[in-house]
């Protein structure tokens, strides 16, 4: 018998299929579990075809894995927002301070078919249409239903890990098992449906291509992001229920005209849009904290099983392979350490792993979850204002003069892979600071540099090795 | 047929008996279900007979259903805490202004026991031994499966009222039904543990009847209520795990060591320690916030099953039959105002019941949360302190001098009916105002008469009308 346990995943998402990859690299039996068919067979269903962005950690993960030149023909850099104002009027504000700084613009089922290619290239089996209704930790058993004949079993499993997302039927497990769990499930009150801004005639992009579009209005929000045909995913963002929701937007007329006040540029490359907008569903945004993360060594919640947020840091689906990232490490470092292993020993290296991994890396989904909260506000308010946007000049200017010493917060969680929680403690500083920068001034010409030195010297300790960490 | 709904009750634990009461009071079929045995008629297991502090909220509700009476018997009122220092030196502080604020110590038993028979005095049936297994909204029933013969039922049910604790099935329903539930649920890292101090040789109370014992140790303490028995029924509050914690204490001889050091005056006054603290488990504390709390008209959770709190404010009971009070006067408005009646209208009726008893009670009963976790900080170390000890007799006297004015934190949440978040908002303002009134004095009598009165001028408004809601 191999010493290695046969590992069961739950979930073969975006996190399933890249940690499955891992895992099999390291001699791991490995099965995953879809809910789903296989989508490389059958249509995409509205609403796991929305762009995601990937930046720096999730570019990490998948290099690591050795699938990122698999990945790298399907994204679309975008180098910064381009705001869309009511008039018509475009403001651009790069991302990065140079052009090595960008997100990736890729499209979830796009990268999702990618990463399971690869997973069964490298000798990864996926089971589709299998839902997993249970997780019997006494057992060590997962319940699966075949969602197509109905037939339902029970695999026994030494080590299980729910890649499941943020509805996780692992999670639900630990919820019910565990005798103390600790559990937050918030929704906003705003839900968001998937429009598509279709290609040109010439099949090109109708819009700036290497940028996020944003029509930003306050209480609500249209963003848009280039896929690789010449489209554009749009998502719109609204309060569910009051004024201007998703509730108020009952009738063609009022869809319409809704569009031709908010957004009448986008409007006008929309030629389909009330038929798109009726066909799609509204979708929840919810940011989900729970522990622990497992069931002694027998199960764990990883990506947004454990840690939902809302999408509007762009981190999602980089938290989650940064997870990858982390417990990949960690296995590394205990296999090294220890070369014995007997079955009890081994289900004890299993909790040991799972414990450390989740002390390591709560403390840094809980920021990011918070940080992308923040964003929210930030997106679909502040970008439209002046004084936000000397804001993003100054800091600029401040991570020109001080590299590794004042970078932006934007900047440390999406292109850098300083643990999410320094990006949160910094950034809070970083933000008293810019206040008071910032204030009376007009220009980033007049910044007061003395000041800026001496506060930057006073508050900031320099990034030092932490931020090739 | 009667156009009033069979109403469907599941837990009867305080608010389940109380509530069905006041349901049969105004015409309602009531059916009531227990998942444990009757108390009645087995013996009660350890960690079901600790002690409860009933207060105005309390027993303004248990008046309003006419059964006050029957309950008076069983209450000790308890006029203050009486501090024991290591030393076993006593210092007493009063809870109120004067001889009628008070609390009154009650046990969860005792008072069930009451409660139950009052019910079905006035015709109400409870089931027992019936576990609520499932809610099910779609076909509007409750799974139940009867502990003694395995029997499973299915009941139908217009209107179903979660009643059922903590650990609520019918807050489980909500989760798993409604598309986009709220949830917290926190545990503290505390647990306790009931303890007892038996009476003396002639029968009586072996400490002062007539108060709160706490044994105040900065990290952790042990408490005692008094029984009407001559007992003392004492809750040790210990972390779970590290230094000074249950975790900790695992032999005979470091439990006793550990009460000699901590606790030596009570340890003189229990014989039998060692074998009661290995007899009794150890509890978990939990709060939970959750919206919404209903499934349309079909299911609503109240009490704790909608909002468990920790025990620290003595005020879990109290804000469950504070539910039962406001969703009564609701029900009572509501039915004067619609005497008509088809099905289809009562169910809409219930639904706006159940949306305007979460949206008035919500905000009230997160309110009280947060005071409980407060309150723990407060008993077991700030009531050792001198200067906790000054605030407490300013507050008295700034009460003394303007009642209806400044009324303390802690009569605002015990001795009156003020909304709990009135309560909490007040709170926090007073506290910042004794912060700056005892900054710098010793003792009430240096108090600054003139700035106390500028302040309270300037930062409270009379309570007025509030103060008799």
């Amino acid at each position: 018998m191999n010493d290695k346990p046969q590992l069961t995943l739950v979930g073969s998402g975006l996190a399933g299929p890249l940690l499955a990859i891992e895992l099999k690299k390291r001699g791991y039996g490995v099965r995953l579990f879809e809910r789903r068919p296989d989508m490389r067979k059958v249509k995409i269903s509205a609403g796991r075809s929305i762009n995601l962005a990937l930046s720096t950690r999730g570019i990490h993960a998948l290099r690591a894995a050795g699938v990122w030149d698999e990945m790298r023909r399907i994204i679309i850099p975008m180098r910064g927002r381009m705001m869309h104002a009511v008039s018509g009027e475009l403001s651009f504000m790069p991302y990065g301070k140079d052009e090595s700084e960008v997100i990736n613009s890729i499209s979830r089922a796009e990268l999702n078919i990618a990463l399971m290619n690869a997973a069964e290239a490298r000798g990864v089996t996926i089971e589709f249409d299998q839902r997993c209704t249970a997780y019997d930790a006494r057992t060590a058993t997962v319940h699966l239903r075949d969602e197509e004949t109905g037939n339902e079993r029970v695999l026994e499993s030494e080590v299980v890990i729910g890649t499941d997302g943020s509805a996780s039927a692992i999670r639900l497990a630990l919820q019910t098992t565990l005798p103390r769990f600790n559990l937050s499930q918030q929704y906003l009150n705003y839900g968001y449906k998937e429009l598509t801004i279709p290609a040109g005639p010439d099949g090109k992009h109708q819009m700036e291509t290497r940028a996020l579009h944003i029509w930003p209005r306050g209480s609500y929000m249209l963003i848009a992001l280039p896929n690789i045909d010449g489209t554009f995913g749009c998502i719109l963002f609204l309060p569910f229920e009051g004024k201007d929701s998703f509730a108020e937007l009952d009738s063609d007329v009022k869809i319409r005209r809704f569009f031709e006040e908010s957004f009448p540029d986008a409007l006008r490359l929309m030629p389909g849009l009330v038929e798109n907008y009726k066909a799609n569903p509204v979708g929840a945004m919810v940011t989900i904290k729970c522990a622990p993360w497992h069931i002694e060594g027998k199960a764990l919640a990883l990506g947004d099983a454990a840690h939902a947020i809302v999408p509007f840091f762009g981190q999602g689906l980089n938290a989650a392979f940064e997870d990858v990232t982390v417990l990949l490490e960690m296995l590394d470092r205990s296999s090294h350490a220890s070369k014995t292993g007997s079955g009890g020993a081994l289900t004890f290296r299993w909790e040991r792993l799972f414990a450390e991994f989740e002390a390591a890396r709560k403390v840094n989904t809980d920021a990011i979850a918070d940080l992308a909260l923040e964003n929210f506000v930030e997106m679909r308010d502040k970008v439209a204002d002046p004084r936000f946007l000397l804001r993003k000049k100054v800091e600029l200017a401040l991570e020109a003069k001080y590299p590794g010493h004042f970078v932006p917060k934007y900047a440390m969680v999406t292109f850098h892979r300083l643990p999410y929680a320094v990006a949160l403690a910094r950034g809070r500083v970083q933000d008293r600071m810019l206040g008071e920068l910032c204030d009376g001034i007009e220009r980033v010409e007049d910044l007061d540099w003395k000041r800026a030195d001496a506060l930057i010297r006073r508050e900031l300790t320099p990034l030092g090795e932490l931020q090739s960490a």
